[in-house]
């Protein structure tokens, strides 16, 4: 089978890989339909995530089941099923708990040994764990596919950030960071009931999804300015949650300063810029607490799958490019360079 | 009248002050009864937390309500109360919230310009936010006033911590500290229903009071050995929460280490490590949060002082020693040289 493998930094190419096949009988085969490319990806094709060369990439995927261990008693062939951006077993006390993203059995897609998900087909551990059924009647309606697709892992992280920050009905939000995971953050906070959203980015196209998506304000200043354009959204006050989908030191540092007294903030950017953003003696005296980190989708998808399904959310336009396996290599360049938001491949 | 003044490290006086009189209508005086000294206030005492010479210091006291400007109804001339560490005027967004601690008109007992709570008698702003008021009865019985006068600071921020590590019936928690505000952690962590309490410290006077107070474990280690005893002792997932009741860098590694994946971090040591300590890579794998800051003691008074008054909690062997107002250095010498845990000042 063809799929995408990392030799290095700015080095991806789509190559021929040895089938995925059902290894273990608690495993599953999926022949991925659609998959996409995560602004975290970016962290590896520029070097600053170290991969070993030759490791596959993508983990956001939905797809058919074509081949099931005789474990795996959930899914069935021919199923159309979406997978979380880790697999879990899906039976031990954190899997139970919903922080499937703990599993002692868990794992990363792409991660030495095991397939990633921008691929023609993925070996999936742990299936019934892991994959989620969806109707086979979406199978039909690309809008819906691409959709159900942000599940995977935008989605997902935007509501994590949102529940950490403890977002709730009437509260004021600001969400830093207008890439998906931000854009979903503005989705999943106007989905809990926020009253007011703030978003923080500079580029249009992407602010205008975001007030699509229900953001009430939009600023496009950084730092201090951004701070102050907040406060003065705020009566002077900050916003009750913050998102934070950005994972620099800078964003945490911003993040932090434009909570109100008490309030919280959901982190979901991966941290790339130690601890200094987070300045203790700031937060310990206006009470700020600090939450959030990898989200663990499975525990969230069969929700937010319900509310795709009804329409009451559609994160399906953070996709703003199409790209098939073989245009994988551009589809990081589109992004790297900031051209595109998010490529979907379709298969 | 009398009061301790601070001119600088490691030196503190008890000197004659102008009296504390009513200055503003919302004002009262109130005639000190007990007061005691922290281990926050040996941060200025070792001069790492600055103060301008001559200063006054002391943030914790109970006592009789000596007069009242003509706008206080809440409190009267001879009412028993015992003050929160902050003042706050009890009528603004935050005070109304129960964050009295951002209440843009609050202040810190001892600040230039106010009285400290380590003298005769001080003035109180915004009586009517501030004071609580104490059964008069109270008054001839020294244990229960003792057990009183924790409500003030370190019992209310023991169970700021716990809140913050959300502690929940049948939880699991660890407190990092032996210190009075970590003893009253265990105190409030057992009243909120925790199972397995595990205290960190190596004071076998300290960690008897611990025991006494609810803890079920002691560790007694630092560092990696106090992660690996804990883990050891929670079946190697750590705890649900966490209360850090110390303040430096490495008691904030070992609190966020000690906690389990999903689990939370209640900080309410004065944090003097910089955010070394919290590290947010860990943080992020494991979902672990971290929150609290300064306690608002002004909030939980009413709710611990019922408590208190039933019986259901007793703060007061925090107290160890006692000195009368002259002593007052003595009493930092004690704390500062760990041979008194928390010093009480009668008068």
């Amino acid at each position: 089978m063809r799929a995408t493998v990392i030799h290095g930094p700015n080095d991806i190419r789509v190559e021929e890989v040895p089938d995925a096949t059902v290894r273990t009988p608690t495993d599953a085969v999926v022949r991925v339909v659609l998959a996409c490319i995560c602004g975290s990806d970016l962290w590896a094709y520029r070097g600053v995530a170290k991969r070993q060369p030759g490791q596959r990439i993508g983990h956001e995927f939905l797809g058919v089941v074509e081949a099931v261990g005789a474990e795996v008693g959930s899914v069935a062939v021919g199923d159309l099923v979406v997978a979380p951006f880790v697999w879990s077993d899906g039976v031990c006390d954190f899997c139970r708990e919903g922080l499937q993203t703990s599993c002692p059995h868990g794992g990363f897609w792409g991660e030495p040994g095991s397939d990633g998900g921008q691929g023609e087909a993925v070996r999936v551990p742990y299936a019934d764990g892991t994959l989620v059924r969806l109707p086979a009647e979406a199978a039909g309606d690309e809008r819906l596919l691409t959709a159900l697709l942000a599940l995977s892992d935008v989605m997902a992280t935007g509501h994590h950030a949102a529940l950490a920050a403890r977002v709730r009905p009437g509260a004021t939000v600001a969400v830093v960071g207008d890439g998906a995971v931000g854009l979903c953050g503005v989705l999943a906070a106007k989905r809990l009931g926020a009253e007011q959203i703030i978003a923080l980015g500079r580029h249009t196209a992407r602010t205008d999804i975001a007030r699509s998506f229900g953001a009430t304000d939009v600023v496009a200043e950084r730092g201090e300015a951004a701070i102050a354009a907040v406060r003065e959204l705020t009566g002077g006050q900050g916003a009750h949650a913050v998102l934070e989908a950005v994972g620099t030191e800078e964003s945490m540092r911003t993040a932090i300063s434009i909570a109100r007294d008490g309030g919280a903030v959901g982190y979901v950017g991966v941290p790339h810029g130690g601890s200094a953003g987070v300045d203790i003696g700031q937060m310990f005296g206006r009470n700020i607490a600090v939450g959030g980190g990898v989200a663990p989708a499975r525990a969230y998808i069969p929700e937010l799958l319900a509310d795709v399904l009804a329409g009451t959310i559609d994160p399906s336009p953070v996709f703003d490019r199409s790209v098939t396996l073989d245009q994988v290599p551009d589809g990081y360049r589109a992004m790297d360079e900031r051209t595109a938001l998010k490529v979907r491949i379709t298969f």
